[in-house]
């Protein structure tokens, strides 16, 4: 467990948020996951474009109201030119800004952690990991299910070979709450998501298919060489794709089926993902995140429960508490922000930067996943047509 | 439930089989299923190419031996002259004998049940149909798992728009049997499934992927009007499939992903199938059959358990036994010779035959499973094109 | 798989069946399970108290008018008297009917099979028990949830040491059919259940307690020294108990708790149980009775498949077909009786009995049986004090 | 969902805590619950008999070394002295010093929370309660289970008769992490938990059987009458019990039927709850906390889901995420906090407070649990008899 015994002094954090007012879902969640385990401290925002928004969750949350901005650019100088300037800022704005927003802060040398799909176009997803990379800055993409300690034992099982040769990879991402046009209601959430010029050209390829592919590469390490990709409409009226079928073939000759939909009644957020080998299999589904189930050639299937078997150590680090507790999506993507703030504070103070300490998901993984979208559009456009990657 | 009450007189039939001798598994489940009733007795046979193998089955099973033969030829030319001749012949020889052994025994009038996948070739399976036809007999194509009470009152729902209109079907048969090299351990069954002498074209799409088209048929209804399938071969040395991903539309619009492989670690004989309206959905698995998973839009999801929840009266006529008291493989398959039965002896009394008498797998379901096997081979063929069906 | 390559000559019983007619649910199953492997033949019977009933089932299932009977006390002697009498008979009245009846055909050296629970009085058990022994005839008590491979599977394993020493025993068994006064609608099983003069002194306890009891004692072994039985009528207007909690000691200083109900509603036929041993656990279910739950100290838990995973050969010789086809309730009931037909045409056969041949409930655990049932209610009449058994 | 748009001001509390320093596991936990809305800052502590540990973790906790204390008596005068003293204190000791410490800061008139069991003598318990009352403090007792928001929709449908009359209920709380003698084996927790000097009169019943009661007292509101338990020691060495089969009648004649263990291998933290009444019942275990199972007498078992489902207002107050996002251990125990939380703050504002307000678990039922731990102890003593409550 991550807990008190290894941290010795309260090394602190702070950050600023851009987008995550008042009636936005995802604003929340993300403030409550950067301070869950007591690093970060939010003290800058420019939390809507309705400023009055911004003021209100800004003195909900005791943030000072000279570093509530009007506007991100606006935000992004003024917080360059302090000397107590935020450490990263949090990007939770609908996906066509956060492109721009991002450059603003990396152009004054800021930390960026920024939600997933990370851009509309692979150009920009590059553009912003060149400039990362150019001011020596961390770019963390929230691809928050890889923040699952059980998710992290299926990797390591996966790499260190126990499940033999990978042969075969099922990942499906089943939900059905855009299964009729809630768009039409003033649903805010299904407005923005289903509208290209605010989503860029997919919505349920972007919003959730990208999620199956990071999954599916995190726990693998395979990478997809080409893939036929059939994007449906399903909800008369909607103009981007509430439903996918992919499949996707691997450079190891593996092969891959994916499955997203946002139009399959009984689903609520069903990620599920399960990877066959040529000794062993796992199968892991988000909903019940606290299991894995590994089933052998040889022996009778076994279910891993967190907390109470023996997970290698990377992933057993990652558990907070014991089995039988049921750890959920907010400790998962706490798991994200303690990662990339234990490493942000070990950079900070010049310490050196193990692979274990950067197990949190980047801009590269980012740009992987506008690919992804990009190439998925593409090949159903030409009629579910194979395409290279 | 479809008990004693209903019947009042000891009506019986006779029956021979042709394959299904000692060693082998499935001809003792035919034989199971067809008595389980009580109204079929089987009487003739010719079990194996080795005929001390029919002679010892046959002398198990308490049959004459002067109705013990050395080949199916034989067999149909002597029934077909006895005036107590069997009412109808069993085969459950491997694929390739399907077509001749049928064809002789429909030349006799004598009416057939067969195994599935009914022929390697389209034209052999249509001509077959057209003999049936013409002799005026009875052929079932035993495609078992149609016979569960579940799948009849899922597909009940569906016709009386239950679910609303069917938007898409993800429905998958992943197995692992052949995930090593089994067939060069002289196992019997992997060594005839994996030789295309003896199955035909495909292995794995050809014995499973088949069930999968039949289930997602009978159950929604709908036709197949194109597809594109991937056809792998993972294990070395194999020459036929033994893993395949298709992506099917439908006539109406719907689109459906099937999944079938034998080299799935950990899956027994997963056959699953879902399907997903507009206002609702199903979920059936057949390794859990009593029950079925419907799930609405607007409250929670239910568990209809078999036995226990208010079917449609045609699926409840196949439930045998209260809920909780499980329901399994053999029940189904008695199902099917249950209701083949029924409407033989209907027939031969002249009496007049309802779609639900008739309601048991026919040539016609094997002549679509034959094109569905040719057309995914042909899709794969061709690098997984898309191909019209 | 105990099928076909085993037995090389179509060996043969008949049999006679007293209760059982046309509107009984248990008799057709009995017949079904009894026919199941082929062995047995119904030839005789006395279905119902209604000549008129037992002539019509008679005539469903083919039987000659000269052996369908008006009483049972006919059915006996006449039997009794023929040279070609029947192999045995099937007891399945109401549970105060038992007693007379077997008694009848025991006097006859008729072999016996008997619904459970076998009597209302111990004494009458007693005495059955010890007539059996006289006259040399199997005495079978259908207690059929023991004829499941997963259960045979458990047994060993308690019996080999693999769960260390039993420390507790889990078991419960709910159903919800009696949660309403359904015996005032003239529901007929539900009348003679709940009708003391028919079923004796327990109705809950008696009917399902009993299986409960029988299961843990087969599995684990382990003798009931004392108890503490608190037996409730819910349902207004309703004589005997419909729900019944039981604390155990057994004889070693293991402790069991039991649960059985008939008011308890969602569940469907729910027999359960969970043995803890000092080095691992098990838990079965008999509404998905192909799997067994086993949970070690040391390593991961694990879920055994029938047919897949690797049993004790026993256990093993009790599974008909592959892994994820499901047996069932039937194929349980006929592991019953094709285990008591075996050691029957053995018997005749003059061959030597093992252990394993006589793995069928008798008459003892008849007697164990209804001996529970009396200490549950004599504890219970004295507000659930602690009883010696 | 409970967030950000209904708080418009950065309302904030302050607090202390006894015990809960580097190496102990709960202490972590009540931290991250009270913190996880962003009301409560720590300031104050003593963490440990050891003042290096408390010095180390008021380090990492960033506390100013002024408000470290050496005892909780020092800390308790200390802060009663202070201006800007703690709002509350949280107790997470050993149970013996839940009582003095307690007791020291009522005296100072600051609300308290505090671990369960609440005291190891009901008359401490009541001494608090009084204090409480007296100085007009909050004292909130963390009956963690109860703050799952499924818990609070299910309490809600007993409360307003949806599942009818309550006739039985069968709650159990089975672990295995003491199958062993862990006490000899350092581990701290096992070690003062299994010392009747440090924890008490019972280890099983009081650790877990007490939330066995506490779950089933708030879902249902019933009250226990009587009660018979049988309390067991397995392991070898042992002095308290690590087992406990405990049958409960309710005052309104409903029936109860607990079950706790520590030796029940296979299981991690198993607390599940079943609640009967004539119309329906309901199924809630904590593993899975984020799924209530409703059974109906006349329709289809549903499975409902946070998120998904409507639910009851208070209970889906309590929600924080979308469905399939599983909120686990610590969001249940955050509710705890918050609802304390904001009582406080709307105290502290003079605000009126509704029962809904005041939904947390208090001294009362502190009270219930330790003579709950009483009776259990004292039925047991007396071979498993019956007590009045």
């Amino acid at each position: 467990m991550i807990e008190s015994s290894k941290e010795t002094k309260a090394a602190r954090l702070t950050y600023g948020m851009v987008g995550g007012g008042q009636g936005a879902f995802i604003g929340d969640v993300h403030r409550k996951a950067a301070q869950f385990d007591g690093k970060n401290t939010i003290v800058a925002g420019c939390f809507s474009r309705d400023y009055q928004n911004t003021l209100q969750t800004g003195a909900m949350l005791g943030i000072d109201e000279s570093r509530l901005y009007k506007t991100y650019q606006e935000m992004a100088v003024a917080e360059g030119k302090r000397v107590d300037k935020i450490d990263f800022v949090v990007i939770v704005t609908p996906n066509n800004l956060h492109y721009p927003t991002a450059k603003a802060f990396l152009e004054q040398g800021i930390n960026v952690v920024c939600d997933k799909p990370l851009t509309p176009e692979v150009a920009q997803a590059e553009e912003l990991a060149k400039l990362a990379k150019e001011r020596g800055v961390f770019f963390c993409v929230t691809y928050t299910y890889t923040g699952y300690p059980m998710v992290k034992h299926a990797r390591e099982m996966i790499r260190r070979g126990d499940l033999g040769e990978i042969r075969f990879v099922n990942a499906e991402y089943p939900q059905d709450w855009l299964a009729t046009p809630l768009e039409t209601s003033g649903q805010k959430q299904a407005a923005w998501r289903t509208d290209p010029a605010q989503t860029g050209k997919s919505n349920c390829v972007g919003d959730i298919g990208s999620h199956v592919e990071n999954m599916a590469s995190y726990m693998t390490g395979l990478s997809i060489k080409s893939l036929c990709a059939r994007l449906d409409t399903f909800v008369p009226g909607r103009v981007l794709d509430d439903n996918a079928s992919i499949m996707v073939n691997y450079e190891n000759g593996a092969k891959g089926l994916y499955w997203s939909s946002q139009i399959a009644v009984g689903h609520d957020n069903g990620l599920r993902i399960r990877v066959y080998g040529t000794k062993a299999s796992i199968e892991w589904a988000q909903e019940n995140p606290n299991y894995l189930k590994v089933s052998y050639l040889d022996k009778g299937t076994e279910m891993l429960s967190r907390g109470r078997d023996k997970l290698y150590p990377h992933a057993a680090s990652y558990s907070r508490i014991p089995s039988g507790h049921p750890e959920g999506y907010f400790e998962a993507f706490a798991n994200i922000y303690n990662t990339f703030s234990k490493a942000l504070l070990k950079k900070k103070a010049g310490e050196a930067l193990t692979e274990d300490d950067l197990d949190f998901p980047t801009v590269q993984d980012g740009i992987n996943g506008v690919k992804f979208i990009d190439a998925c559009v593409a090949s159903s456009q030409k009629g579910a047509a194979w395409l290279e990657i």
